[in-house]
């Protein structure tokens, strides 16, 4: 879809502009960015900006946020492919953060790139301190111990044989809340009114849903070389998943269906959301 | 100091209160609980209370970004004493995070504080937008990739022989940015003037200079029980220190140069600064 590429370019603009203006140290610097310049399909921003613009918000309004979005996302994926996590070597088909640079230079670029999200965002609050505070409450609750760390907890207590953790629930709060979180934010930095930030927020649940459901199928059925990762690590890792859980087929009925239900909560909205049902039939139909 | 401990107390039953009422899956929620009761001195969150009152406010303004502080620093310990970082096992007398609760759990203990810490300030700040943005600036900034988080990668650096930075700009990055913060947020919060503000930050810097330069100094000359840890870490470590860098003597007149630096620059504010005045003495005399 071209406009969700569109997207992911001006994200990954303003990404650069951003380290560019930053003193950082080169080392963590460098680790930094090489996890968060390596994209991936910015569907997090992409998401936030949508819903502004959906209000009549501009780009610039939410952009800030978008980069803090992408850079949580990102932090998130460094700490979690560490050896104390799941131990990968490969993420969006090149060696992970700690592979490279060590694994104490993950460890802090993970660290600097969740406290750089915070620093961005408050910088931009200041120009409208009340939205910018709502937008980073629903963003800070999405990525907390409410939302996805913990699901990476109960993923790892399940994991460890410490938990049974439901795979609804697991998944809700691992992916689900920080897609959540861009739709409402997004929602309320264009100034959505309450029915609005209500319709973004079922939308986001939705899709994050069927976003892990997809995920899950491909990890069976995906093709190496266009996942960038090996499959069928869910099941040697012991995962549960919607696959598991239901089969195949099922889960690939589960999956249309709360995409559908993701569409109609569109409905709601006044402005253009026609992006917004593209990318999730597309995240359907997605084979990466 | 008696007012000192009675602040660490109420610093303690805040933060008790904050992790009563916020549903966290058990295992992350008791190893963060299990690092951030361990308590130690809460330097940082005194500071910030004790010059939001300076200013005229009241505990109440300050006590949520006061936990968030205590936080934030403790969760930088939980990452620094990981085998990935200094690999220590003891800390505070108790055995570290991950000792404890393991290194996966450690590393999401670790990040859930920083995240819960933006949470608590972020639902503060709903109160107080503007003088609540303009504090986690401060804090976000002290932390970040600018500050404490530049510290520990130039420190990380130093040892791995990958850089050569200088031991003032390690410390006032890692320990110093922090403390920085402590001061000016509190002020902020307690409705200080630009002068009271840069007062504050005045302090803040000489007294985390004087703070370091005399951590540096037990390491050498330190009783190993009072401290709670073993002394002689630095030098095994090859670590640029204070003492190493001017011999005992002079840092030990350096420590008491920049403390009365800290004491004058309180001359400028009009409230009651007795606590703060002794808070820098104690400091400079301190065994642990």
């Amino acid at each position: 879809m071209s406009e969700l590429k569109n997207l992911a370019q001006s994200v990954q603009k303003a990404l650069e502009e951003l380290f560019e203006r930053t003193t950082i140290p080169s080392q963590v610097k460098e680790a930094m960015w090489y996890s968060v310049s390596a994209g991936g399909k910015r569907l997090r921003p992409a998401l936030m900006l949508l819903f502004c613009r959906a209000f009549g918000g501009q780009d610039a309004d939410a952009m800030p946020y978008a980069c803090a979005m992408e850079m949580i996302h990102t932090y998130s994926l460094i700490h979690d492919d560490l050896p104390a996590m799941d131990n990968d070597d490969l993420r969006r088909g090149r060696p992970t953060c700690h592979k490279v640079y060590g694994e104490g230079m993950a460890l802090l670029a993970g660290d600097g790139l969740l406290n750089f999200a915070y620093e961005t965002m408050i910088s931009a609050a200041k120009q409208s301190p009340v939205r910018g505070i709502r937008a980073m409450d629903e963003i800070a609750c999405g990525a907390g111990v409410t939302g996805m760390i913990a699901g990476q907890c109960m993923d790892l207590s399940n994991e460890r044989g410490n938990a049974d953790y439901a795979t609804e629930d697991v998944h809700r709060a691992k992916t689900g809340a920080m897609i959540r979180a861009a739709c409402t934010a997004g929602a309320i930095l264009g100034g959505a009114d309450e029915e609005g930030i209500a319709a973004a927020a079922c939308y986001g649940e939705k899709l994050g849903l069927a976003f892990q459901i997809t995920d899950d199928i491909l990890d069976v059925t995906g093709d190496e070389a266009k996942l960038g990762k090996p499959i069928g690590s869910d099941e040697r890792n012991e995962k549960q998943t919607y696959v598991g859980l239901y089969g195949l087929e099922k889960a690939r009925e589960l999956a249309a269906q709360v995409t559908a239900e993701a569409i109609e909560a569109l409905a709601a909205i006044d402005g253009d959301t026609q992006v917004l049902s593209s990318i999730a039939q597309s995240m359907l139909e997605r084979e990466a």
